[in-house]
């Protein structure tokens, strides 16, 4: 069971950040569950930190979190912040295209996969390799990761609540113990 | 004068970011200079970005911002936050070393520039080419930049306090108009 | 049937760049497969590019190639050429670790895919989210990429053989039109 | 005096690499200088490395380079060769905008700096950041590096014959101990 990572710092703890990636491109579910698990993590006062862009998976998780009061990071790939979802908070411009994909899951300390096409494929697979656990929502990616390194740290929820419930075991993160903002 | 870049959220108005910039090594009066700028920064509801370092500059401007509530975000060049500082609430690990100052300077919409070494000329160097505006303070770089093009982007200030009154009236941002976090 | 990048240059065409991807740990079979690719690839005149290191197929598909007069390019994860397979002749050292994932399949004019892990899988994904064409070697990664918009260009070779037939016919190389080094 | 990097390889020695930085847009002067020196570059059987595009010093660099015989590389900001040099004979294609100054200076054994804007003063301070020698032609870069710890890696040559010199001298490449492509 993985420590979480959890620095005092001068005025309060790090808070834990969540990775959602996803495609840009998503249909009604997807953009619903994307929605639904911004709201969560903002609810347990995590981070939400995913692409940046104003579409998608990316714009509704980031909608999700802001509109709950949440702290949303995006990664763009972009120069500048033009195409930047609304409800991102903080737009981290990269100018770098997909190798901007590395950062985001460096940056997290799990990834959530909502559906989504080859990009968040590279992403799962940038983070089963730098040692992240990856939770998909609604499809199975371990049939493309059969390494045994890996198969322990990915797992397949049903839902937005499942994948949450799944972090705070994998974490130990209790409600007491969550790290809030602020 | 530019304007400044104001985008309505779903929840509120996106902050400003100031890029603080300077050396892992600083002495006394730098880390002073520094602290306050990330104390003055917090004051005014603006992000402050850097390079994420528990050292020099880095550390000592987080701190001013932290201790102020102030939102800080540091762009780490290691793939994992062992060496960010305690006072960076949102560690972003690049991974990606030196080439992580391009990502410093494109997602801030200013650049403040403490002392420093070539770490932080090639950052004031960077941000000039990508239009922004930079402030450096203490020090004067306009000689290592004679081109037109750069000079009415370069400021020296004598103090932080000087520093972000430029700021305030560069991008004309009175109190009220100030875009506040939370 | 797309065409090949031929661009006449001040003294001779631009040759074509076949990237090589492939784990850093691999069997015996996958070695001497790589080493055949590496040096089937400098037989046609072409550019072998891969991620640079001295281990597994990085370092015997550039084996392959260099001792049988081809020019090979290594994109490594590091900021230094110290861990650069002794094949590699010009080793690029990005200092960006998996960041330069994203390179290497940018850099190619089709790439073929030996066994690997989640590295390997995450250049699969970038280089068909990036319009390339994939070739693996040994194994099918369709199932990983069921969109329509991919599985036209994912291809799966039972030998080093078979992949440079499978260039060969997609680019319309013949011999005549190989673009030859020198 | 820096020992010259020189790895036995399989086949033959790795050859060395100078960075050629300098503006993308340049004077008449300026092109003469860098043609100049991407011919004495090639006629040393030197790699000449440079940021790739078909404008300023990277085009004449390359041309210099490549109609002497001499192997060039070209790191390009772009995701596509569309606007490298028809002189570059290896487009590496970074799609990472500036970030990409990083790895121009981390894969050349020395970087040589025609005259350029604040995009070539960043790879001068990265080049000097990263232990590099930097010899600039035609203007004076010390005011700018103060720090003892660059200023005896920062030299100024009158032209691209001295700066040559400079680099013979400094790794003390005799004609003998040049390492030769082929």
């Amino acid at each position: 069971m993985p420590a979480i990572r959890s620095v005092a710092t001068g005025t309060s703890k790090r808070p834990f950040i969540v990775g959602v990636m996803g495609g840009a491109q998503a249909d009604e579910a997807a953009m619903r569950t994307a929605y639904r698990l911004g709201e969560l993590i903002a609810g347990r006062g995590w981070v939400l930190l995913n692409g940046g862009r104003n579409a998608g998976v990316m714009d509704a998780s980031a909608r999700g979190a802001a509109e709950h009061g949440g702290l949303t990071i995006g990664i763009l790939p972009d120069a500048t912040p033009d195409q930047a979802s609304a409800y991102v908070r903080v737009p981290i411009c990269t100018g770098m295209g997909s190798a901007r994909n590395s950062i985001n899951v460096l940056s997290s300390d799990v990834v959530v996969a909502c559906p989504g096409g080859a990009g968040t494929l590279s992403e799962i697979a940038l983070a089963l390799k730098h040692g992240k656990s990856v939770i998909t929502i609604g499809y199975d990616a371990r049939p493309c990761f059969g390494n045994d390194d890996y198969a322990h740290r990915l797992f397949e929820a049903a839902s937005a609540e499942e994948a949450v419930a799944i972090i705070e075991r994998r974490f130990s993160l209790t409600e007491e113990e969550s790290i809030r903002l602020g």
